[in-house]
Order: structure tokens, then C-alpha cells, then sequence
């Protein structure tokens, strides 16, 4: 394992993770940031699907991460600095003291992806969700409950951001990911391969407890708020929980938790 | 309705309001901030069980919000300001527009509440919760199935605190909730009043798919990580969901709504 020591934060090695708190929200060029040491063990374990560019993190957290730095592959330059420099770096205090830089996979096609599935699968559909945090609970649950992917219509936030990322636990660099056109070019390849898309709304036919795990099957998610449209709702099978008196319905990432765990494993399923 | 229009951040009268970022950690003698629209709805809702001591909000928002302002109670101030002047009293960006102090319910005595709810009743209990977005969550769980009370043990954090409930969709502000002066005593009081007490961990004996809703219940989770102490979990019924290989536990929020939704309605319950 070979360190760099960096004493000035305008050094061009680490212009990647310069002011990433501005900068996350843009287009990197297919690549990505991992922040924190949750998220780069998954990033650095064989699970994971992204490979590692660089890592940078505090001077005084070498020893106590020293078994995570043996992981990083041979070529991959590890940088580190002291905390001052690298909350300079970085534009922002930063506490969890690691970073790296990642590459995004390749995404699979869509069609591909879901043909190469065993009969017996479940993956996770988004529909217009833009907020990071619920993309990064839609990932984590997705992966507890061990669905297969996670697919997305072209009205979702990209989760390989940073905070994405973080909330996920990691999730998002080990599942297989990919965003359709639409969401009714998703519904069609869904359909196409077979699955049972089960659409979640609160104003649903079916309750979720009535549901069995069986095939080839689709949670299918839209945004909090909006939820999915009323077009694709009525040519869908409906599925919800039976909520308290108006209350206002859950978040969109325990909705899905609520469906994954329904019909993933589990004696009943 | 009468609003004060205010020009002067360092105005008195919304002392309350003064730089809430920073003093929303320390005590604030049985009063909290509610913060935007979804959460004043909930403050001024006949299902609260807080009172609104002052409303305070941005001027140009008084017309679309005439009818949430209609609500407020007689005698309850409101104050209105520009949103510089509004940003200057809160001391950060306040892009919702929309605060309210409360005044904090008067805490129930815990057995007295649990002795009078009726024969079939959901509570849900949390030990050692000191996240404010994962306190929020799990309130807003507990009112999504219709838990009956939040209870909490002396490591909680408030969930009072502006975040949480926001957090919580207003939730907190209309669950009955109390902190027990320690684990062991909620425990007591729960087993005393005859609820069958269902202990979340990852490595549990009965999957929470085999749990039939009946009778007293009661939900009991711990914090992320470390989760419920070794001699509690040792002592109680343990239910837990199945996790795909490896993977991270869920949010303790997620998890509670997984059991919540078990025990709580539908058909097979």
C-alpha cells in the first residue's frame, strides 16, 4: 500500500474531490463520490459492482482503517492529508474523514438484465422519486430484502450522489441499476420479461398482506406526494396498507421496505 | 384574525424564534418549534394535543396560507415579516416560510395510559432512538398504523425537537408519547399492564411474518447498531425479518413500520 501525503489542498491529484458539497449535484463524468468508512468497505469489497479511483482521507485515520487500505487494488493512488487541508478540499467540514473517488458500472441494458433472471425474482421499479434520501432508503431496503435491482424511470434523481449513496449504506454500489426512458418503456420491459408489477398506492384493490411471493415479480414505487400516475394505476394491479384514519400516507422507502418484505422469504411467503 | 407585521429581527415578541438552527438542541422550558405548512396543519388540527402559543411567517405567503391562518386560535399571536427578516430571526434560510412555538402536552402518567387503552391495542416502544430523523420516522410509523403511543426509555432523544418533527409529518404533536425513566421500568410497566411485548432484532427467534396481531402489543426497538442490550433481548419474545446475505440491518424507523404493519389491520392480522 503506497500513501501520497498532500500539504496543499489545490494539489491537481484530488481536483475530483474538490468542493463536493457544490459540485455533487452536477454531472461528473461517470464518476461518483463514496464518503465515510460504510461506504467505502462496500466500495472496496468483492460485492461491489463500481471500481475505485483514488481514495483520500485524514492523515491521523491511517492506522485505524489500515485493514480497509489493504483492500484498495494495486494502482489505485491513495491520498491523504491532514484534517484542516482536507475539510479544505472538500469545501466542508469533513467528519467522517474518507472519501473516494469511484467509477459508475457500465449500465446494463434493461432488457438483458431482466431475460438473464431466474424464474423466481423480485427487483425494485421507481417512478419520479428526486429526493436523495428516498433513493438511498429504496436502495438499502431493496438489498435487506435481497431484490435483484433496482430500475428507474427517467424522472428519478441519480443515486450514485453522494448522500444516495451514503443513505443506501452502500447499497447503491452493489446493485444492479439502471434507468428506462420512461416509465412506460419500464412497465413494457417489465411486462415483456414476464414480471407481475405490483404498483403500490395508498388508494389500492389489493392489501399487501394478501399478496404471495411467487415468479417473476415488480414492486413498482412513485414519488411521495404525487405517488404514480392515475393512467398507469388503473391498467396495473394496485396494492396497499390499510392506513389510520387520514393519516398521511408513509414514506415512499418503508412503502417498498413493507412490499420486499412481503413477498422476499420469509415462512408466509 | 389579526397578524403584528414585524420590521425589526431583534423584535421581542418573537424572542422564541431567535436563531432556532442552533438552540433546537438545548431545553426550551416545555416549548418546540413547528416548522412548514404540513406540520402547522397538524399544530392547528383538532387531533393535536399541543397548543400553539405564536405563529410567525413570511409575509407574502399570509394569502395562500388564509385558510391554515383561519385556524389559529384566539388570542394566539401571528406575526408576519419579509423573508430577509424572516431568515435574519431564524438565522438560517427559512424556505418554508412557516414557524409556530407550541407548547409541549403535559407527559401522561405511563401506567394510567396504558391502563386505559382497550383490550386490543398497539404501542410502540423505543429504546436508546438519539437520531432525530429516525425518532421522526418511527412517529410517523407509529400514527401511519394506528399505535396507540410512542414510548420511550430515558436514552431517547426529544422527539420535540424541530427536525424530528418534521420528520414525523406533525405525528408527534398528536401521539401520545412519554419517556419511562429507564428500560427496565418501561418494560415493567408494559408487562404489568398486560401487553405481550415483541423485541426487534436482526437475530431473532420468531420471524415476524408467524406474529398474529391480538390483544395488548407492544412494539419494542433499540437503536441502530447495537440495537436492544444483550439481557433484554434475552428475556423477551425476539421477532425479526429474514435479511438478504450479509447485508445491513434495516432503519430501526423501517423495522418498526415492518412490525407495525403485521400486527396492525388488514386481513391477516
Amino acid at each position: 500500500m503506497s500513501i501520497a501525503f498532500l500539504d496543499d489542498a489545490d494539489d491537481p491529484r484530488v481536483a475530483d474531490y474538490r468542493d463536493i458539497r457544490e459540485r455533487d449535484l452536477t454531472g461528473r463524468r461517470g464518476l461518483f463520490i463514496a464518503e465515510g468508512e460504510v461506504v467505502l468497505n462496500m466500495l472496496l469489497s468483492p460485492a461491489s459492482l463500481c471500481r475505485p479511483r483514488s481514495v483520500l482521507m485524514a492523515k491521523h485515520r491511517i492506522e485505524q482503517r489500515r485493514d480497509l487500505l489493504a483492500r484498495v487494488p494495486d494502482g489505485v493512488p491513495i491520498y491523504a492529508a491532514s484534517q484542516p487541508v482536507l475539510d479544505r478540499i472538500a469545501g466542508f467540514d469533513l467528519h467522517r474523514g474518507m472519501l473516494a473517488v469511484g467509477e459508475k458500472p457500465p449500465g446494463p441494458d434493461l432488457d438483458a438484465l431482466l431475460a438473464a433472471m431466474p424464474e423466481r425474482a423480485v427487483v425494485l421499479a421507481v417512478s419520479g422519486v428526486g429526493n436523495h434520501d428516498n433513493m438511498g432508503g429504496l436502495f438499502r431496503n431493496a438489498a435487506a430484502f435481497g431484490a435483484a435491482a433496482v430500475l428507474r424511470d427517467d424522472r428519478c434523481c441519480d443515486p450514485f450522489y453522494r448522500k444516495a449513496i451514503r443513505v443506501s449504506v452502500g447499497a447503491v454500489l452493489r446493485t444492479p441499476t439502471v434507468a428506462a426512458p420512461s416509465l412506460e418503456a419500464l412497465i413494457q420491459a417489465l411486462e415483456q420479461a414476464g414480471f407481475d408489477i405490483l404498483a403500490l398506492t395508498p388508494r389500492a384493490e389489493t392489501p399487501l398482506k394478501a399478496v404471495k411471493g411467487l415468479g417473476r415479480q415488480a414492486v413498482l414505487v412513485g414519488s411521495e406526494g404525487p405517488g404514480l400516475p392515475a393512467g398507469t394505476l388503473a391498467r396495473l394491479r394496485t396494492v396497499g396498507m390499510p392506513m389510520a384514519g387520514g393519516f398521511d400516507s408513509l414514506n415512499v422507502a418503508t412503502a417498498a421496505a413493507l412490499a420486499l418484505h412481503q413477498i422476499c422469504g420469509g415462512p408466509e411467503a
